[in-house]
């Protein structure tokens, strides 16, 4: 078998995602585009699935290299790391976030060991991670720092096929500001082109916003377009970037959902979110860009107020292992045709 | 008759205002709501009907004092100041602004002499104007100098009954930053909530924008919240105001779109062009809110690419006249109200 081997974590484990996972598991449509393996403790899927009203038939095994892939069961690499009758579902708990860092750590160990291609999570809880003592800004800063990463890395979120990323993220936006030089606003492009041709789009459509109202009307209302991000994009497009801009923020959704571009590069986090909260969000997928993993989640949150009812959809869970796959699948063939490269 | 006097404006002559005023004119249905008398040039009102395949009677009067509303042509204060044989439409000309500047600031007049009760303006365009020697940073400010304004005003922008303003406007958004004060913003909130009213709200539901991502998580990307934003809120409460917030700026419109409010405080002009462009902004009315004189306008632009070919619709431009209508005949029941108040 050759599709990539995907670790589904099963996100905090007081919110609705063990019983998305439990519900996709038993669903079976991805099981053409991926091997799914389960990371995590036993009990917490099982919870799920007696929530989901469904049977999940489990096979533990201790490493994804013994998964015997012919095997109909779940394969489950059973952390034994939380009894969850001892977390109140449906609030932030504490111990909820300690164990969902650190089965997201011995995740990302086998990933870098060779024995992952990717990882998918249900839905985190920031507050819980942090309570839980893993006090990361948000969870591309915990996986940047679990894959020992250096350099550009950003998260980004695809909604019907539309690629949005952006230049800063959770700062203030008076940091913002000071954070979008021509150097970061390039890096992100690259960053962006880099993730889309992984995702199998073969020149990506990219278009950059503008930071001032009407695109700072010719340097009237702010120079930064003018100074910094005209020429980073004109440096991309020298690169061989399919890259536009900058165009009006209040403007430039409306060109990409109506199909002008594959992606949006923004400057700050409410000018993307502000236009994808409006689309439809929640129904998207995040992806963390540029780090030596591949991570896909749910754009949605842990939906505290309907756990354990059995009601949470799974689209969006679907859609992240489906991107997970691709982008991970697109990865090792790109690894392996170097390889064979050098060793021409 | 009681209904109010609009004047209204034929906008920029190179644009698609005088067929919409034309076709607006012929068409009827406004004139229970309002009196309708047009300022400007009769030969760009003659043009724009032969653009719009319509015949508009016209009946020329020195001022509006003298017009006969019992006569059924629409009345006309010919300022016979522009030529249109002498512009090219469909693109930006220098003679276009000057004439609109001129004619406005004559409908201005006539408005502070109590001859007008609102002024309704079919589309502008900045460049024009300021080619054309008014040179201000948006209509807004030509008004407030006309008008002689001191103290606070502002655009507000109406999209399905939903309320939007802002903070700050046509500035940079480092300029933004510095300009978002609590006393800009209890201003603001003071101004929504009375311009609602004159529109026959009892008891405008405000929500206010955050500034920072995430509405700043508790100060941890941002203090503006915390420091500035809550206070003036909670001011603008205890005087009795039905505002709330600062909420995410992600999520407020998704609330607001919803019925939640009927009005959202923005604090930077990307902030709410965002959303309501995504949400049909053209559709709109924009509102020039806390001058002495009413000003509406329908929230699109002049359409140079479609001028001419009597293709332009009307929707905006009628709910433009409506407004002003509903805006000029409360304040003129203040107005009387107070009067006979002092009378007493």
């Amino acid at each position: 078998m050759t599709e990539p081997i995907i670790g589904l974590m099963l996100g905090d484990p007081a919110g609705i995602g063990p019983e998305q996972c439990a519900r996709v598991l038993t669903d079976g449509r991805l099981l053409s585009l991926a091997r799914i393996v389960v990371v995590g403790d036993a009990r917490v899927l099982e919870q799920g699935a007696r929530d989901a009203g469904v049977a999940v038939r489990l096979q533990r095994y201790a490493a994804p290299r013994d998964i015997d892939w012919n095997d109909s069961a779940t394969p489950l690499i059973d952390l034994r790391n939380t009894d969850p009758a001892t977390i109140r579902r449906g609030q932030v708990s504490a111990e909820a976030g300690r164990v969902a860092g650190e089965t997201l750590s011995a995740m990302i160990a086998l990933a870098l060991a060779g024995e992952l291609d990717g990882i998918t999570f249900a839905p985190l809880n920031k507050a819980a991670l942090n309570e839980g003592g893993w006090r990361f800004r948000d969870e591309h800063q915990l996986f940047a720092h679990l894959t020992g990463h250096e350099g550009p890395f950003s998260e980004m979120n695809v909604l019907d096929g539309l690629w949005m990323s952006r230049v800063t993220s959770h700062v203030s936006l008076r940091s913002a500001l000071d954070e979008i030089t021509g150097e970061r606003i390039g890096e992100m492009i690259a960053l962006a082109d880099r993730t889309m041709r992984g995702a199998g789009l073969a020149q990506p459509r990219i278009a950059v916003a503008a930071l001032n109202p009407h695109g700072g009307e010719n340097g009237l209302f702010g120079r930064e377009e003018i100074d910094i991000i005209a020429p980073a994009v004109a440096r991309a497009v020298a690169n061989g970037i399919g890259c536009r801009g900058p165009f009006p923020a209040d403007t430039v959704f409306l060109k990409a959902f109506g199909g002008e571009f594959d992606g949006v590069l923004t400057m700050y986090h409410d000018q993307g979110q502000i236009a994808t909260k409006l689309k439809g969000f929640n129904r998207g997928v995040t992806v963390t860009a540029g780090l030596r993993t591949v991570f896909t989640t749910p754009a949605h949150g842990t939906a505290f107020d309907i756990v354990g009812q059995g009601r949470a959809t799974t689209g969006a869970l679907e859609e992240a292992v489906r991107l997970g796959a691709r982008l991970a699948a697109a990865r090792r063939n790109s690894v392996s045709r170097r390889n064979s490269v050098s060793e021409v």
